[in-house]
């Protein structure tokens, strides 16, 4: 899969897909200069007036609910229809899910709308599954990936999404009875905000242009985690860190990517 | 012009005039970073109960409908109509014209206020005037700086405005005849997001305190297509790119302005 | 005191509280990274849906005017008035006090829920204050942090809230006649947007884990003063100042704290 996963990084430059984000305030800068960097174009755009167009333009929707309230509800539920309707592939992030009843209202109606990804640390995974073992603390996971696996079998039954559950090892579910591990990453990068967001989005800019949906997520995956493994080896503190995984996402080298990558089937 | 463009930087950082900005979520800290190095002060206001009275003490307003909703618009309405009525200079961004109709119907509106200067890249000017000729794809342009010229021209007619088309050159025009060329810049800059939006902020620094508004467009985008370009130089990718362009606006020296300084009259 | 101050950002680090933050666009980005930073674990909240539910949860509020608006500022008063009776620690950060009448007069209704600290610049807690001597352009101050002692006397007195003039001197006045002076920090600070906001949101922190509010105000005042102090040491500009900041904060050695420490009683 290794020469695969490659290929899909160079066809996601080659073509760069318009992906359509909605999600949140705190990460809308990186998540874009994220998707630019992986060779993507990013459009936010929230207006009930416009998310159902913009969503019918783009080649991929990316929902992340981490600054959520009742109008930009709204607004997802009007795009991730859209997208559900055009058979256009999008992602769920459910930033947050189990820290309040109103964030697992809305992904409860947003699942409906069966995202082609589900995104989430292990906490939010267990959360939306509706596991009674799901602890939150606010947006940070608790739980490990493992303890999530069972939660994210339950998604993929119930929705036919791929579920990737990201933490120190990340591990990528689907229905076709695949079960695959990444090992990528750096500790300092649960130290930078918002890394789990620009995950999901690079993962819908995989499954804009990739018709194997699990290798897209798989293959965005490995290209944040090791970005932000090189990233850290000369990043002085998390500052640094933010500011190296994007040139690392523009300049990255297939030697460098064949040298790092960590995959294994479960 | 080389001379007075120069000086006009230094008036900006003497004068330090507060600009008021109802601009995009994705860029409100690259937009607020890049006034405070180029020697403004910024301010970030939407609130329909407050944007009358901030229009009313800044020396500047720069709209910018990148993230745009109802409410937004109608701020970004009572704003322009403020500034329209005070005579204060204002820019508009037209980010994203023709990607949806809500977009086009906004900006038609806002037009109404007569942009003091409306900065826009090839794909958008096209948009904002009407012209059958424009192709959008989101924010990123997909038409080159001189399709766009006769459409710029139009819209010098029809609302009395500079307008600046921003790109690899990037052409000014206003309604005494004048057109500028700028080559500065640099091909990286397109993959940092919203460097066109610190383009428009900027604007509306040397528009507040400049009598001359073709000069003080053409010494704003100068400004950070010097600091862009030698930016550039140093930067490993994006990343570093967006971060060293705020040290360049900051510490640029008259002689790497004279230097790097490509105008050219049409 | 010095000991005491290193002692509490250990707290910090050790105990890691959530805190929810109810602050403005321009800064959540930085304001979670100086919270991860610092060993906070940060979440941004502010639907009326939930952010009686997210304050519940949380070690300590934080609530930052910068850009408010309607629906915002009822999202603030839900959330003040729910850490006001659940006895919970939380920080009013009165961005652009005294810069337009809607303001003040949320500001004032914020007020009623007595903030357990306030911090702004001199320009803003005069505005505060409601002293006929503030002068306020936009967001940034006109009066030095000394003018404003005798308007922070008068919060102190009225709402019992530890008070935090920022500036070039920081001022900490406290209900039981304590006054600090912290001489940390770098002029070039200010040339980067919200590092008020940051300071603002890393009092939140140590409030939520430490009993003594003012040890713990000056502690997040002088991790964040000598983080700023150390980083401009290296920086180019306001944009490497910004990165390295975010560096310091997270990797800061005790002797480096010792040796920069600028306190002292009035």
């Amino acid at each position: 899969m290794e020469k695969t996963l490659w290929k899909h990084i160079q066809t996601v430059k080659n073509q760069s897909p318009l992906i359509h984000n909605i999600t949140n305030y705190v990460v809308m800068n990186n998540t874009a200069n994220a998707l630019l960097a992986a060779g993507a174009s990013p459009v936010m755009a929230h207006a009930k007036s416009e998310v159902k167009d913009m969503t019918g333009i783009a080649g991929a929707l990316v929902i992340n609910i981490g600054t959520l309230d009742e109008y930009w509800s709204e607004a997802m539920l009007i795009a991730a229809e859209t997208a559900h309707s055009l058979n256009k592939p999008w992602v769920l992030d459910p930033v947050g899910a189990g820290a309040t009843p109103y964030r697992d209202e809305i992904l409860q109606k947003l699942l409906q709308y069966r995202p082609t990804v589900i995104r989430g640390n292990a906490s939010e995974i267990l959360a939306l599954a509706q596991s009674h073992t799901a602890k939150t603390k606010g947006v940070d996971s608790t739980a490990s990936s493992t303890d999530a696996v069972e939660a994210a079998r339950k998604l993929v039954q119930h929705y036919e999404s791929v579920v990737c559950i990201s933490g120190e090892t990340d591990v990528i579910i689907d229905n076709k009875q695949r079960l695959l591990y990444l090992k990528n990453g750096h500790a300092m990068m649960a130290k930078v905000t918002g890394l789990g967001c620009s995950a999901s989005a690079i993962i819908g800019a995989f499954i804009a242009v990739i018709a194997d949906k699990t290798e897209a997520t798989a293959a965005a995956m490995a290209l944040l985690g090791i970005a932000g493994a090189l990233a850290a080896q000369q990043a002085a503190g998390p500052g640094s860190l933010q500011m190296q995984i994007l040139d690392k996402l523009y300049n990255l080298e297939e030697t460098e990517f064949d040298a790092q990558l960590k995959i294994s089937r479960g």
